[in-house]
């Protein structure tokens, strides 16, 4: 495989920090030093701070062969384009893909963040080999991928995959676009710590502050056998079960594999959400579905924009 | 396009009848009797009746070339076997495409029938040139069937699609496969009958039998302006909505194509429900969305049989 050989750039930009990394196949070869997004203010800041950590590496590096990065929000692969950021103000129609390419003088990909971790742990990770997989990484929100036939699905406009937004409530509440009952506003580190904090005010008479409800205490708390916590997991599972469930209908892939803070839980969670999925779904398609674990960490997005450049450059040639 | 020239003979499994037809293109050159699902008894006794109206057929019109059957239920395409149907007792693992072509002589593809339907639409009908949409047919439950990236979807196991499940309330009303909240479960017609008779009982005092609830019944009680009838109406439309938006959420088509029995309703469902998906989806998204009624009617499922064999026969070529 290509990746293997040749080296890229990858750069994952997250609503806090842009991370850069010179990469081989599933190898970080070496880190560059992150730019804080705030810091640079508008696109235009941001743009010129990267331009210049890309010179920087691809001087060190001349070996580097294309540019990949991921982006959090709606990006259309096809054309290039930044059509909106979600947490990040003033990224709307930023033909992004071009001005990389004319900063750094190498050929770029873009694609959303969330995508570049599936494709991360499609070719390199753990979902290797396979044709149809959802890969979800779960923190503060839902980020997804979807992998159907062999393809990285991307829809009509790039805006595919978006699993977070999976309605498990039409009564409930509203979500980031007006949309009712999206799972990541009921999965959430911050929801998880709000109805964590309700449960022991009722439970037991204690308020604990939310800082104490992450989901490294909630996971230490369910261990030692505390009801409370272990009912925050059950409900997870439960709730993360639903979103999976209509994957499954819609999707019917071989594997979910699910990567980000809560899954550290390990089977606090999956253990649940076996049982949820097991008692809703068709048993002899049950049998075959796969509930993984991600291979990679927090580094996905940033392997999987890098492997993104080097299979884009592929095709052009 | 071949489908305009060749002719095949497309075949459609429903729960109480087995319909044949010889097909050119979308156009519909003889009928086949029809053959009675339950006179059939087991498997054995539908595959017998379906080989001698394939041998009627092929002797009446020699120029057939391939044959295609729709089944209701789980259908592995790429093996050509029928894991199990929904409504349909004693089938299970049976080699249906491997019997049809053993009957009648002829090359054969099988695939789900709301499949079938969706490869009429996307080739034939109201999706015609598109890549990415979604078909559904609303009716006693809701079939559907994904066109992603030009690829009917069919996802590991072939059961990709079944957006009748696809859930809206995780903890609604437990249904076919155990799973909670599929949206088949509130807006088939059964359901809708059911709501109106509560309301009616509520409202005004009334008794409705449910014979006097059906579909048309309460389409045309809404056109005279009942309240409980524009309430069903609203509210199926509320439901429907939560489905497609979790479709366009993972899927984002660029249609939804929607035919079957409560689609009739015309305006009084596309216009609130054109409103719902409008407050629910990002604006730029939503303006290239479309919500298109389907080309063919009861004949969609026999014509993408049909056109289904011709493609396969294409590509085994």
């Amino acid at each position: 495989m290509r990746g293997q050989q040749e080296i890229s750039i990858g750069v994952d930009m997250g609503g806090t920090s842009i991370k850069f990394a010179v990469v081989r196949g599933a190898e970080i070869i070496a880190k560059g030093d992150p730019v804080q997004t705030k810091e640079c203010g508008s696109p235009d800041g941001v743009v010129a701070a990267v331009g210049q950590r890309l010179r920087e590496l691809r001087e060190k590096y001349p070996a580097v062969r294309a540019i990949g990065m991921g982006l959090p929000g709606f990006v259309n692969h096809a054309a290039g384009i930044v059509d909106s950021l979600t947490n990040v103000p003033g990224w709307y129609d930023v033909p992004i893909r071009r001005i990389l390419e004319e900063e750094s003088g190498l050929p770029a990909a873009v694609e959303n963040d969330a995508n570049c971790m599936a494709l991360a742990e499609w070719k390199l990770g753990a979902g290797r080999g396979m044709q149809d997989i959802v890969c979800l990484t779960l923190g503060t929100g839902v980020g997804a991928g979807v992998v159907a036939q062999g393809q990285l699905l991307r829809g009509y406009l790039g805006a595919a995959g978006e699993l977070g937004q999976v309605g498990i409530d039409y009564r409930g509440r509203i979500g980031h676009y007006g949309n009712r009952g999206a799972v990541e506003d009921y999965i959430g580190n911050g929801e998880l710590a709000r109805e964590a904090q309700i449960r022991y005010a009722a439970a037991q008479g204690v308020y604990k502050p939310l800082s104490e409800l992450t989901p490294i205490h909630l996971e230490n708390a369910a261990k030692e056998g505390c009801p409370v916590a272990l009912g925050i997991w059950n409900d997870t599972a439960r709730k993360l079960a639903a979103c999976l469930l209509t994957c499954h209908y819609i999707l019917n892939p071989q594997a979910f594999i699910i990567g980000g803070g809560i899954s550290k839980a390990g089977e606090l969670l999956f253990d649940p959400l076996r049982r949820y999925l097991k008692a809703q779904i068709y048993p002899a398609h049950f049998e075959k579905l796969q509930l993984l674990p991600a291979k990679f960490g927090g580094e996905a997005g940033i392997i999987g924009a890098a492997l993104l450049a080097l299979e884009d450059l592929a095709v052009s040639r």
